[in-house]
């Protein structure tokens, strides 16, 4: 088991390993407790369930379906109607999604009670389980509402893999890959092996998720170095949005890594296009419908990176080495020309 | 014009007098603006949204009604429509309700955007402009939902008053009354004079402002000493909710505060009956229908001062001493007999 200490609010521990159950049980926090879990992974909350004695319990079906005003607003009747007091703890057992949902839940039930968070995919692993990102998409555009509202304890229990189905454990090392581009931790890099039987597995995920504790504790609230992890999240939002979110979100952020590569190199960086065709030769994402630029434009006026009138680009220039910075629409346009073509070689543009 | 520094977060202005949209021009921040208002004060919001030409604005009537799930959603994709970045500032003109709304949209959309509030009722100028206490309402309950989000600056223009609908002045003022009691501020349970042309009135909301101030600044998060703050809105709230509504905020709050004088006498604090009483002779509240003990119940269960398995009250023991603490069952049964009698001898309580 490896622990360590997230310095950001008041700080709050992580703890990846097996049987984490045992521990979330010594540190449990008296008061009240709630359950809100991912149906896929019922047979580990029945567990947590079980052990801390956790009798309110909401299981829901993952996915960006979740993440609306309206599942918000069942799950904080689901407290209410209990009567769960100000220092109930709300723990959330489930992906990506579903640690979103449950961690607004928690922020905004009574104005903020406490969470626990048990993130049980290779996605929510990595990043949605630290830094206290909390958020819901609107009928506008994904993640528009929210809160940065950081767990109180974050517990990766490696055994909820065990049935986490294999596109999404690859979905979501696209954020750990996107780490090791970040952070210039070239290990993370390494796909070759990487699969849910390896033994290497556990020592890269703990490397993926200490270069996302660094970043966070740098930068709580995103006014800077933060900004850093929407590498590729751009364009990548704007393919999901435009698509109608039949691109899941990991090929989509590969894809959006690509086009990073390309736009770093357009503005003088090196190449990295072959450091990142190897994460899609790996990943063998599903191919794009044929896209034009124009049809992005209104997906990508809406991202949350958009300041002022101009929107802020992530450009990788090397591993470790990133700028966040406006690019011309003239070479936003011929990237993507450039984009479309090596994806067509690749076989992942459909015509 | 007055004003003050509120030491709470990373501190803000507050100011009170005429023509405060000069003020606000002065200090407008830079970045797009957004104005939600109330449509009943739609006279004033026009002329702010003219001197500092914002042109997304939106008006909304204000009430309960507006403090939903479903109006949330609203006003969130009314932000995202426009593609409104993470540096916009939010405005919002109009009473408790409306800021009570925009404040939680402020806090959420983008995961928290600038806020600057323009009170313009008697409650939400003594009472809800200062703190940061956002909120919406559940079907099982009001203010279920919300965060702590203080405005950047808090505008209180008088000349909002002369459009005030005289049962909404008097309505807010039973909480400056309440501060009066909570502070021992004996000003402030001086009502005889108090009208929207009294050459006193600013005086007396200033220093009805002043003690929200400094008890936000001694508590910002409702640990201790702003649980003061709820003085007789635990059976306000109840009686709200049993009725349906039915019975205004403010009137309901001033049954509360009967009610915590009975408690305070009945666990050892002065007679503050017949201070109280001169609340309802001024106010004029209407009268309740007969509500049994066992039908407030259940709402009392939910309210969002229960912490673990008992109901703390906030009872009164003098002006300016207060203690939070559970109360038996029988003897809160005992004093609810002894409520009913009082208004009953007052025309209060119907039959």
């Amino acid at each position: 088991m490896r622990q360590l200490r997230v310095n950001q609010g008041s700080g709050y521990g992580l703890a990846m390993g097996q049987q984490m159950t045992n521990l979330a049980l010594t540190h449990a926090p008296s008061g009240p407790k709630a359950l809100l879990f991912d149906q896929s992974v019922g047979w580990f909350a029945l567990e947590l369930a079980n052990r801390l004695n956790i009798k309110h319990t909401l299981g829901l079906a993952a996915g960006e379906g979740c993440k609306t005003l309206e599942v918000f607003g069942q799950c904080l009747s689901w407290l209410a109607q209990a009567a769960l007091p100000r220092n109930t703890t709300l723990y959330v057992v489930g992906g990506g999604t579903l640690t979103d949902l449950g961690g607004f839940v928690a922020a905004s039930y009574l104005r903020g009670i406490g969470l626990i968070s048990f993130p049980t995919s290779t996605l929510a692993m990595v990043d949605a389980s630290v830094g206290g990102k909390t958020g819901l998409n609107l009928p506008e555009g994904k993640n528009l509402v929210g809160a940065f509202y950081p767990a109180q304890a974050v517990y990766i229990d490696l055994t909820t893999l065990d049935t986490l189905p294999q596109p999404l454990f690859k979905e979501g090392l696209v954020e750990a890959f996107k780490h090791g581009l970040i952070s210039g931790d070239t290990r993370l890099l390494q796909l070759d092996d990487l699969a849910p039987t390896w033994s290497g597995l556990e020592d890269y995920l703990w490397n993926a998720v200490h270069v996302k504790v660094k970043i966070v504790e740098a930068d709580p609230f995103e006014q800077g170095v933060r900004k850093h992890l929407n590498l590729g999240h751009t364009l990548g939002h704007a393919l999901e949005g435009v698509t109608g979110h039949r691109i899941s979100h990991g090929h989509a952020v590969a894809y959006g890594l690509v086009y990073a590569a390309l736009l770093g190199q357009a503005v003088g960086g090196m190449d990295l296009l072959p450091v990142v065709q190897k994460l899609l030769n790996w990943l063998k994402p599903q191919p794009l419908p044929p896209i034009a630029f124009d049809q992005l434009l209104p997906f990508l006026s809406r991202d949350k990176k958009k300041v002022g009138q101009s929107l802020s680009w992530v450009v990788p220039l090397a591993p470790g080495r990133l700028e966040v910075r406006p690019v011309e629409d003239k070479v936003l346009l011929e990237v993507y020309g450039r984009f479309a073509d090596h994806l067509s070689q690749h076989g992942l543009w459909l015509r």
